[in-house]
């Protein structure tokens, strides 16, 4: 979670290398070309086949999964006129979100969420986005089913997509993106609940194992969502004619939405603090109640130990060990400091 | 309390989906229809009858009641123009409260709290408020008696409300709820006020789970609490025909009692800090004293016991064993030892 | 301290209600008209005295005492056209200080502390004060010397305060109320350094609840304080006939003084946190220091106890009993056994 | 530390009044006139000499050490038309640090620290400066070598200051205590550095009462360098002809080094912050291990006594102890009991 | 870490004194003069061949390794007219990092920080850049190797850098060090990662003193990151000829790479201070593990051995000891005791 992969030193600034993790072992582009009338869709095209698009009005969408063949990169930077410092940040898949406004594009890169389904551990994925004005690059490690959905509203042409231009595009990317955040807070939120439920039973020690893991996942799921409220925030004001004045209630609505999302990631993280909190204080108090018990026993039973080990000495002269009541008297005496040690712990209220 | 309700995934920005509880059974629409002379109160209206009032200059005050027949409420926004987006945050019953102004209406969304008497935990309710130039629709999950002594207040046609326009109204209804907050603020605090007080005397284990339970009430109501205040200083700062200049000095007195609840809170957050605080150094200050008891009685019988085991030995050859005064000096060796453990311990200033 | 006394619920805005406890018995009106050259203190006068006093251009300050009489407080306010909003945040006694500009006059509320000389506990009282152009209202639960000394200042005629207007006063009394923190201050400092003190040399379990009283009174300070410095730069802010140029550098001085006040509670809140730190360290250390006194006695004693049982066994065959040497040979190894855990425990520093 | 000293409830503003400690015995006027070509320096000088230099070009320094001679205050006071609101905050020495702007002058306020070589403890002394066109008055609480180092390097008349006004001199003088707040620092940053030095191979009782005072002496250290950043600030940002352009960037650097000053406090916040944690880790540690030897010694010889206990019981049917070989078996049994505990802790990786 | 090298005090501004440790043994300048076209580097040269340099149109980079020798240090100040005040921030190896404009060049101070192969320990040095129109000083406290890869970048004569002005130059030399940064990070990061795992293995008494480190360490990086961020954001907006329009994409770019650099340095610092949360947490939970066993041992055998203890007694007149199954019986009530204690410490979940 903490792990970076720096780019060796001594690299001049916007020479590219692929730093993180190869996700998926094939590169593939995938084109989606439409307006109000038509729609073009292609599955593993090839780069040339993008290029004249780029002149077009129509919008067209290109996305390219995997992305460690840098040459093919740095070719479709160059077809598009990509900054290598944009291109740079594209690889750097540690990247924190962010929003940068280039000369004829903006460069947006936010982070993908998801529960792993087997491992049950939050894992995210870098997706850079470049918008255009007629055509709109992505970016993403590996392919993901959330830009399958976009492209099935776009084949149905209902919905106000087909009608409109990158900018919206772009806004119904994230707001994908925002929408898949909440599951993610809807399931870290159902175990938060969980683990406060058995909490209160039975604090055990995989329940600290539990918080701190929970921890950790809102902390990355933090640095995933602050970031992109404000590269939203910063995209939403951009002055550029990129944006059209009617996606502005969309960008508005989609901040509302992320902000939503920030202010129950920071309810969370406070939750989970009040539960180590929590798990902290009931294991104070369960060891006092052990203390308890063990006081206890040992304050009753050691006096009585020393009075039999007392009467088990062998001198002599012993005139108590000849007295026909001195066995009586003896447990007498032991029965009375027992029941004065039971009284003392009673008017204490251990137990 | 962490948990949210999100929409499905890949649904277009605006689609309309009721993602809540169900908390009401029926879904119905109540109207208000007054000026300073006239006065028309109907229940279970339908959708028709609302409609012609739209453009009279009488307010019109349309509640809906239940939030679950999306079809009506996608029916009630179309004659009032709403904004789809707009609807989708009212059917969105974990959204944070909030301000959103639209072209020719404000959207208002803000929680109404009340202490459930059967089990005295907090609950909310959702109310979303849509502030037209001459008609005012609320939306709420479940019918509330909030609602009905507004309605007595316009019907007995005293006080302002009767001369004066929807911002008034909208005022009126915000106060409402920004005052029932103190009853709850009133009620939290008498809680924590009680804890305290039996903490001092007998901190038990009950007292942890009240404490973490306060505090978590406290953070659902801060997270109630806070946007409200950012909401309601928006909704001042409106530059619109929609708010008349007589109203704002209500308006000012508005965020004034917010700013109130506000502190409040907060005063209270840190005060039931400060009672976890106190909790944990009770309880580790009891471990002391626990562990004192068992230190003490150990410390002095051990050794004795130790002394009565030496001449419980069988060996033949001991010749203490013999000697008429064996016995008594032993008593007095171990009286003395118990004495001076005692004074030991005393000097310690350990009881 | 956290209990609030909200007026009921379904009350129209500005509703007067006496909502606070009722601290006086008597409801008492006193009237002090002056300017340079003459002057004229009444107490006990009534209502109809006062009214007339409000044209002239000297100086009249109407002070009330005692809050439940509601009649006369609405008259009083309807005499010098207070607005209701303003009297209701008179009569609600838990509103924090603040400042507030109505048309002609300003609204300031404000709280006076002192140490009850009985309980040493922190008390508070509200105090409201309405600056008009030649009159000055102000609003108290009970009557307090703090306004009979400056009576006496106006009385004796020296100083400023004769020359000058409702500003001054207005002043005079605030400058008042920030220095009586001061000895609010004094003594909490004073406190906080003999529990330092204590701690230091004995820190038992009455320390703990002194130093969260301390605490408590602290959060209670501060809220008195904290929006009282915004009130005052507020005050200082108004662009008003009502103030004079003359009075600015008076005011200025006195947002000194408060800031200086409210830094000094920051400081003793952090003081008091330390201390807390402070306790819960020294008690972990005692306790540390009990295990070890407890660890020591066991692991001596123990062994011991253990070898002297062997021989206390009844076996027939047991050679060793029989040896003549056998028992100061027990007594041999007994003390090696303890002289080595004595050596053992000095090695680990343990004593 | 905590302690304040109010001035008596009930004064007039201005009213002056020594309210501090007395720390020096006697009061004393010193004076220097310079400018490039001419210097004059005499000590306990009356005030009627210096009294004409006001009006001359030539920069006058009158210092006046020892403040509880309040006649002699107020007469210099009024003979350089100082306002008696700055001459009380010149008397009240537990003012903190500030600049503010008088129509003639700027009042500066502000702390000289220092350790005291005997106690090691931290002192502050409040030092007040009027600086004025061609005259600068310092008030410092008893004489301080700071002051003649100052005069030595005007008496040698090398360095700029001979050449300049009023305002070099004010930098002079601020950078002289600022520089000796590095000193400060530098102290106690070694006794941090030597404390955790310490703190790690043998953590005492001790330690935490250096941690503890250390924490203190940040918070007052703290407390004197942080508004005097904020009066630095404001005094360059002054907009008067007091204030000549060559001096700026003089006060710029002496703003960064204050900054610089500011920023090591934090971080030895931080680090005695940190401190304090290790301390209770390593106390919770050391009781681990207390623990660990208790329970070790008596989970192995409780069972061994117990058994030794059997066998040492009278019963005359006891088939085991006729027994030849019952002795050694029993040696065995207790042996293997033995074993198996200490291969049990040792699994548990107990030592 | 703490360590501050404070100038003695009483020096008049300006004055310079290196105070910090001598880390190099020699004092060499080196000298990189190019253009486009030309190219000229020279190891050890004097300074009398480099101020000619200073007029031409060429970028000269000159850097300095080895700050004590304070006379060059004075004289390459003159020759390049750089404010003594300048000199004394370069001489001041403890400064924060900074960017301050002069009227004719830049200066900014920064860290370079790296991890001590053999210690494992963070290090850093500092490095002054003074930035003209056509020169550009370097000042550091002994050679790196991270500066002789930007001359192999310039020898190569590839990329922008030799088109470019002394800004991208500036630019270049941050760059790296930021990046440097990064593998910083990455050490750190891993480093965390690696005591996260052990540590829910098997928390010891390493962990502790390792954690403690790391806190500190990130304490030291975040010093030399933060202030950095500011200087570069204030570098970036100097409105200077200096500037040229070309190189504020690769500034934005810088900007982005240290914002990241701090975001990590923040989220690393909550994940130490969440690590030291569950090291307390894991100890607490160990001694409440150590204590049950304690107390069940104790429990199980202390009254066990009381009942052996009782029939050990000698008294004449005890009837049990006679009887044929008292010896059986007592075996039986003893097992049956321990079967209870068991059954109650399985019932309370404790093993």
């Amino acid at each position: 979670m903490f792990s970076l992969q720096p780019k060796p030193i001594g690299l001049p600034p916007g020479a590219l290398v692929h730093t993180g993790l190869q996700k998926s072992s094939e590169v593939s582009l995938t084109l989606i070309d439409y307006d109000a009338e038509h729609l073009l869709v292609k599955e593993q095209v090839s780069l040339e086949d993008c290029i004249p698009l780029k002149e077009t009005d129509s919008v067209s969408w290109i996305n390219l999964s995997g992305l460690h063949d840098i040459d093919q990169l740095q070719k479709l930077g160059d077809s598009f006129d990509i900054h290598n410092l944009a291109l740079e940040d594209v690889l750097n898949t540690g990247h924190p979100p962010k929003c940068e406004e280039f000369e004829t594009y903006v460069l947006l890169i936010f982070k993908l969420l998801h529960i792993n389904d087997q491992t049950g551990g939050l894992e995210q994925e870098q997706i850079s986005m470049v918008v255009g004005p007629s055509w709109l690059l992505t970016f993403q490690e590996k392919p993901e089913d959330i830009f399958d959905r976009l492209r099935d509203r776009i084949n149905r042409a209902n919905g106000r997509i087909r009608q409109r231009g990158t900018d919206y595009l772009a806004y119904a990317i994230l707001d994908s993106v925002v929408d898949s955040y909440f599951h993610v807070l809807a399931h870290l939120g159902e175990r938060l609940e969980t683990m406060e439920a058995k909490l209160l039973i039975d604090p055990d020690s995989q329940s600290l194992q539990d918080i701190h893991k929970l921890r950790q996942e809102l902390t990355l799921l933090r640095r995933s969502v602050w970031p992109l409220q404000i590269a939203i925030s910063e995209f939403q004001q951009i002055e550029s004619p990129l944006l059209n004045e009617g996606t502005a209630p969309f960008l508005r609505d989609l901040l509302d939405h992320i902000s939503h999302a920030v202010e129950s990631v920071e309810m969370m993280r406070d939750g989970s603090s009040n539960l180590l909190d929590l798990y902290l204080s009931l294991s104070s108090q369960k060891m006092n109640e052990t203390m308890k018990v063990l006081t206890i026993m040992a304050s009753i039973f050691i006096p009585l130990t020393f009075i039999a080990g007392i009467y088990g000495m062998n001198f002599e002269n012993m005139p108590e060990l000849k007295l026909a009541w001195g066995y009586p008297t003896v447990w007498f005496v032991m029965i009375g400091c027992a029941v004065g040690m039971i009284w003392y712990f009673r008017r204490k209220k251990w137990f």
